[in-house]
This record gives C-alpha cells, structure tokens and sequence, in this order.
C-alpha cells in the first residue's frame, strides 16, 4: 500500500518494536500504527485470502478473551466467527455481568470502587487465554483524559499477550483495516491519489470521533487527497490532527484539505465517508450536544445531489447509520453504496490480524 | 404425520415456498406453517434419530448466531449444546448488554432512540452467520400490534440467511416441534383421534399465548381432537381461532370444541395440556390481569382428580411451571408427566431443524 | 497429602460415597470434603499434568453448563478455557439476562415472584448438559440462613449430573484447589507441619467467608499448622470452625492457634495468606461493616516489615487484591508472591476436576 521505500517520520508512524518497548505484551493492535507497512500490507493480503474462502487453524488450541466495557454487535460477532473459523475459542465477557470495573493508576491506596487493579486483572487473563480484546468504556467527563486511552494501554502494559483495541476514544484501528480492505477491493491496492471526503452526519447519540480519527490517518499514510467537512465546533482530536497534517505533507500524491461543508468537500471525490461524532468541545455534556445537532442537522444529509458532486462517487459509513438523517435510503441501498461490504469485511480482516498475531505463537 | 393426500386450504397451511416470496432469506421458521407436512416429517424423524445417538458434524465450519431480546433458559441451552453437537458454532447475543433495539418501520427519518435499522443489522449479521435464530420482545402494549409479529418478519425480510423464531408474541414453533416429537413417542405417528385437553392454569407472571397457539395448531394440523377451557375472558387471538376452526373442520378424525372448566376439557382427554397464559383483554395492564387471577386460580389448579378423567391421561406443560399453582407436585412428579421428556425433546428437535435448514446449504 | 492411614471422623470430613446418599446427582463437587483423600491426590495429579502440558480430550461431545448467580472474572475464564482445552463445551449464563431465580422451597404453592423450581430447572439442565457448575448468590439477610448454601444443595438434590461449587456462602473448593496445588508446588506434596498464618485484610467492599473457609480446612486436613487472625467481630462460621478444631486435633503435624494481630501470625510463617473477609455479627449490614473496616485498616495492611517475620514467607490471596489497602505493592509485585501462581493454577486445577468428574461416564 504504502512503497516500503517510502520515508517516515518516527515520531509519527512509530515502528511496530519501538511501539512495544514500554509495554510487557508481546505485539498487540492498540493504534493503526503499532502496525508497520509491511505487517498491515501481511494483514491485509491475509484478508484477502480468508476472504476467497482459505481455512486455517492457526489458532487451534488458542483461545481469546474478549473485555467489553461497552456493548458491540459488529464487532464482537466478527470477531466470534472469526476465532472459531480459524480453530480456536472466544471468551466473551461483559462488565456489569460478568466483570467488574478495575484501576487503572499505579501506586494508589485502593479504598474507592474498583476492587480490582488492571495490573492484576491483566497478568491473570494472560494465563488463560492467547490474547486479549478489549473495549474500554472511556468515562465520558473530559476529553482531555480520555483522549490518553489509559485504560487500554494500562492493559498493554501490564497484559503478557497481544491486546487488540476493539474501539477506544482515540481510534478504531480494526475498523480502519476493514475499510483499507473495502478502498482496495474498490480501487485496487495502490489508493495513491485517490480523493476522499470524510463528512461529518447529524445523530441524537452520536459516537465518539475514534472511527473517523482511524480512517483519517488510514487515508493519509495510504496517500489519499482528504476533504474533511464538519460544522464549526466539530473539530477532531488537536493531536490526531497534527499527525494527519503531517502525514498529509509526506505523500506527494495525497493531503489534507478543510471544507466548509459536505457538499465542497463530496466534489470530483471518489468516496464520501460519512460518519456522525459528538463535538469534543461538548464532551460529556450529552444535553448542548444534541441541541446543536437539531440546528445542523439540514444540511449535512447526505442525498443522491451530494454524491453526484463526486467522481462516480462511492458512499462509506461504518454503521450503525440512521438512515434518512445521516444518509438518505436511496443512496444507502442504491450502487453507490460500500456499506455492506465495509461491515462483511471486518470478518476477513479479524481473522488476518488474528492470524498475523498469533500464528507465530 | 398427516398423509401427503390430506387437502389443505393454502390460505391457511401456505406451502413452503410460498410462505417465503415476501422474504430475502430461505427457508426459516417463522411458524410452524413454514414447514410443509413432509418438511415437518422430515425434522421429526431426524429428531428420533438424532435423539437415539446419531451424531453428524452437519453444522462444521457454521456459525449460528443467536439473538435474545428477552432472556430464555431451555430454547438457549439447548441450542447451544445443538449447534455444538452438530460440529457448529453459537454466537449468544443478549439486548441491552450485547445489542441494542432497532426500528423496524421502512422508510422513516432514524432521529429516535433506536440507532440502527433492522434492514441493516440483518443484513450484516447474515454475511457473520448462517443462521439467525431471534426471540423478538412484543411492545406489551397493544396485542393488535403485536400480534403481527413484525419485528421478526422484518429480521426474515432483510436477512440472507435462514432466520428461525425462538418465541414472538403470535408463536413457538421450536416448542411445538418438542411437543409433537413428545406425543409420537407416547401415542405413535399417527395422532389422528387422539383427545388433547389445552387449559389454562393460573400465574402471577403468566406467559403471552405463543405456545398454545403453536400447540393448538399443531395438534389440530396432525388431526387430534383438541377441547380448550379457559376463564372467561382468557379468548386466544382470534386470527389463531379463525385458523383452528378451519383446521378443525378439515381432519375428519379431529376437530376443536370449548369446554368451560378444565375438568369439562379432562374428560376422556389422552393428554392435558397445561398452561398460563395472560388475558388479551388486559394485554399490557399487567396489574388488571394479576387481580383477575387470583379469583380464577381455585378452579383451575390440575391435580389427580383432574387427571382421572381423562383416559389414562398424560400430562403435558411446556415449562417454566408454578408448582402447586399450575400443577400439584404428585402430578408432575407421578407417572403421568411428561414434562420433562417434552424438555428433553428440545434439544432433539432443535437439532433435527438445525439439520434440515443448514445441511444442504 | 494425607497419608491413606490417617484417622478421620467421618463426621467431619464425610467420605465421598456417603456425602452423595442424599442426592440425584453423580459425584460432584459442592465442599472439597466431597472428594476423599485419594481423589483429591488424584485431581491435583492429574492438575499438575494439564499444567506440564498434557492435553487429552476427555470431554469431547461434552457440555458443562455454567450457571452464574453472581459475576466472576477467573473462575469463569479458566473454566471456560478448561473445557475447551479438553475439548468439550462451556455453556454460559448469568442470572438476570440469561435466566431467573429459582425456588428451592419443596411443596409450597409458587404464588410468588419465582416462576420456576429448582427440582425441574436442575432436571431440564441435566438433560442438556454432562455437568452443571453453579455460583449462587447469598441472600445477604442473615448468615444463618446463608451458611446452609440451600441453593447449590437443592440443585445437587434434582441434578442428575455432577454439580460444581464456583463459590458459595460457606465454600470455595476450586480456589482451594489451587491454592493447594500452589502450596504442593512450592513446598513439595507434603505440607504436614508447614505453618501459615491466615490473616483478614481491610476492604470497603469484603468478600464473604468463603475462601477463608476452604482454605483453613484445606491447611488443616493437610497437616499444616495454621495460625488465624482477624480484629475482633470478624470470627469465622462456627460449624467450620468446631470441624477446623478437630482436623487440627486430629494431625500430630499440625493444628490450629488463634493470634491477636496479623503480625504475631506471621511470625515463623512460611506462608501468609491474605484476604478480606466481611464481619458475620455485621452480615447483611453493610453500612455498619464499611464504618468498622475503617477504623480497622491501619494495623492490618500485608508489608514488607509483617512478610519478614516469617521463615522466607511467601505471601498468598485468592484475588480480586486492593492493592495498598490489603497488601503493599512492593510485596505483591516482589519475589514472595505467590499470587499470580495461584490465579494460573485455577486453569489446570478446574481441568484436573472436570476431567475426574466427566471422563468415566
């Protein structure tokens, strides 16, 4: 995807050991990043391969745990499947029922809530089972804290397996893989060039910007031309942004433009990805959120007139879509659509990066 | 069961194929009636084999995904243990923890509560799974809306997979496949003749009338003579009667008449069948049909004496059962139970299903 | 452990065969007295060959129910991936979403909120599942209602597979389990006269007696010289303590000696086991045991200073672990810690059992 050739700044695209070395567990998927070139182009080629119907039990015997801090329907069926394709054993667990909160900060007198460090939780799940999945529950106050995704790195730090970011507040990596498999099956493997517009759509419960920050950088380390498109107030993560500005620099075939709105940004575009997140300057204060959206919400639908601005252009969205508020039923269900297909690659693409993870165990 | 000659008013058995033109998904099992006589045979005879020790990887490399929106203790387990036995995988999906509600109307702009349609969540989860198997939760307000049962139709109308109902408002055909395999066993094949006795038992928490619409059916479809006794007030749906008088009236051996007490249906009875359901008057107000049943629950407690009016009678309960308020303990726990053979026979005939929808696949 | 020769009271430790006389159920394992001296060799034999590696599919076609009444994170993981390891399947429930409450009660009317009785939900499960492991939920009103564990004794009345305690009101054999696989792998098979102090820690959210329990009448059965200690008001079950007594009478090797504090216990302990527990006098008054721990905290906290006055002592505790409130970081996290060691012995300890339990039927 991206020429092996090509140079990168360390302190951005950090290389998959330098990513690790502040961490016990062997390599895991906590950011896009942690993975090289070379191991997500392995990953994705493996998708491919599992795609065309390739069977193999390269977990058999293995079995992964999944944490969900919150609740999943794509992603925890995905991943499933996916493990019991490949031979081996999910563990599903869910906080509330199954498990309980735990801390996270080093040192302190544990006289509050949590009854259990992540430290201790994280060391003894690694004796059971070959790899963890988690969904950290962010807590919702101050984007500020929950940007740092401290508690999925606390269990890297502490877990002696691979540990795989199934969503945290900063970014979606597997979701990322599944749309990189989606624009390469679409536009072939080199998406050098290719224009994308990520436009933000109106939702009364919105999600947090994590998918949107992973397709960003996606696109940008893939070489892609990226129109962003949200109303004022909508402004992604400051630090994902500088490293999207930087990345946009170091491709000569791609960059980063800001759009006024979806339809400047949706022109001679060969995809629209579409996607509602919350404003971060309204973090944790869900009531201003959504009277804003309400104020917003007209112009930002993407319709058939939107699309046509592009260049036989292709819609994307990583579900779930409220239909005719984010996106209109004709475009969703007519051929302009990838959606579908983004959502039946997260299978292929769990099973390449589980592969890639642990085959080698 | 019935002769392959029987003729069949197609408004009311629709054959097979029939049943499905409405719906993007093959053969499932909304209702019983999904299945054709010789469909029907053909899960009951694999039930018998199955039940005598047969084991058939016939599920290998499937995945089932399993998706309750209210919870279950015998239809879960034993299709677990199905799927597993059969060399299959089952994905165990709880609303609330694991998933969220969806709308199901066409066509509507999505800025309520419900952040996904079916259309989508169907058509995602089919390209994860081979099958669907749903336990839809009715609104509880209205039985006119419920009744139509159109949460689930709308999973069989957007999937791609077989979608099988683990119990709606309108039906529990997985029950009634335990139910007819139970009677076989006990009175042969052909059940042509045989008297069944459906009444009504008293609950503080009583059931919605699914199963004694689908056991209803069932044993009117296989010509029995079915005598029901209820309270006052207790009248099933009236489109489940529509289709049992004309059921009726069809089996020369069969038939449906109405009893006003239970000791009234016993009489001469093979089989009593007993059952809590809740008044469709009261549908919704939960506190109005408490109170009506605690001034029935006398008369229709089904004890010994009860029993004895029937032919050596068997009695039959699809669970979970009130002792001493449904049924005394020395019936339940006497030779004349067959309770637990009938919960037994779930995973049996769950398996025989699972076997004929996703074998040939 | 226990030489073969050793004297016992039967009524103290009841030997396995008359443990079941009252009882459906095949050999289960309700409190680890269930399993007679030689069983017990044999599971911790057959634990210490899982965990060097041997892997055998004794529970192929197998299912083991897992019936959660209250959460857990270790005895459910490793559970799990026990019997997957051995090749069979795990069939998880937890109270609330996947099933209801039961009535253990034998004869009375079930006019009240329990829809279903124990008697039939243990016989329906027995005919799906080859084993049914349960963790029920103490009441939490009066320790002397609690004590009898009523729960898991009727469900081992009406199963008529073996059940499994995962940890009920008076007993957790499976830590108990582990802890003596721990204590055999760190100080040989033969732990008779080996000393370790069992010492109550402060926690605002304690556990209930039930480690403790199992663990004081594991040390003592294997000869070991335990000494208790925990602030006054936080005396253990009575009947568990006359049955320590007499095993502690009964082993020249070993007994059982009271101390003032935790620090007098240490001293010349090779182990120290750690762990919180809740005050009886208080049980059910939650309030009121908060407001006592506090005051408690300061002289009971596991250091490194208490750790030195024993012989190379070891330090031990079930987990989940307050880090700083029970025991310093600096012991739990240096070369004295068992602790670890025991969360990863539960994985091959619940296999060694499941195996004895399931690979002869």
């Amino acid at each position: 995807m991206i020429p092996p050739s090509s140079p990168q700044d360390p302190s951005i695209i950090a290389p998959f050991s330098g990513a690790q070395t502040a961490s016990n567990s062997p390599a895991g998927l906590i950011r896009l990043n942690d993975l090289s070139d070379s191991r997500l182009s392995d990953v994705l080629d493996l998708s491919d391969r599992f795609k065309a119907g390739v069977r193999r039990p390269e977990l058999a015997g293995k079995s992964v745990g999944f944490l969900f801090f919150r609740g999943s329907l794509r992603t925890r069926t995905a991943f499933e499947v996916a493990v019991h394709q490949l031979g081996g054993q999910g563990v599903h667990m869910s906080a509330g029922s199954d498990f309980w909160e735990v801390e996270a900060r080093d040192g302190v007198v544990m006289d509050g809530t949590a009854p259990e460090h992540v430290r201790d939780a994280a060391a003894v799940m690694s004796t059971y089972c070959d790899a963890l999945a988690i969904r950290p529950r962010p807590a919702g106050n101050a984007w500020a804290v929950d940007r740092r995704d401290e508690g999925i790195h606390a269990w890297a730090r502490h877990a002696s397996v691979p540990i795989i970011n199934m969503e945290s507040a900063l970014g979606h990596p597997l979701q990322a893989l599944a749309d990189l498999m989606t624009l390469r099956e679409t536009f072939g493997k080199d998406l050098a060039g290719k224009r994308i517009a990520i436009v933000w759509t109106p939702s009364p419960t919105p999600a947090g910007p994590s998918v949107v920050h992973s397709m960003l950088l996606a696109a940008l380390r893939s070489g892609m031309q990226v129109s962003l498109a949200h109303p004022r107030g909508y402004e992604l993560d400051e630090g994902v942004m500088s490293e999207a500005r930087a990345l946009g620099a170091e491709h000569p075939s791609g960059g980063l433009e800001h759009a006024n709105t979806a339809r400047d940004a949706a022109k001679d575009a060969h995809v629209v990805y579409a996607r509602s997140w919350m404003s971060l300057e309204n973090y944790g204060n869900s009531t201003r959120a959504a009277s804003r959206v309400a104020t917003e919400r007209r112009d930002w639908l993407v319709d058939e007139s939107m699309m046509q601005l592009g260049k036989e252009a292709r819609l994307m969205h990583p579900m779930p879509i409220r239909r005719n508020l984010e996106v209109t039923d004709s475009v969703l269900d007519g051929p302009r659509s990838l959606v579908y297909q983004q959502a039946a690659n997260r299978l292929p693409t769990q099973k390449g990066l589980l592969s890639l993870l642990l085959r080698g165990q």
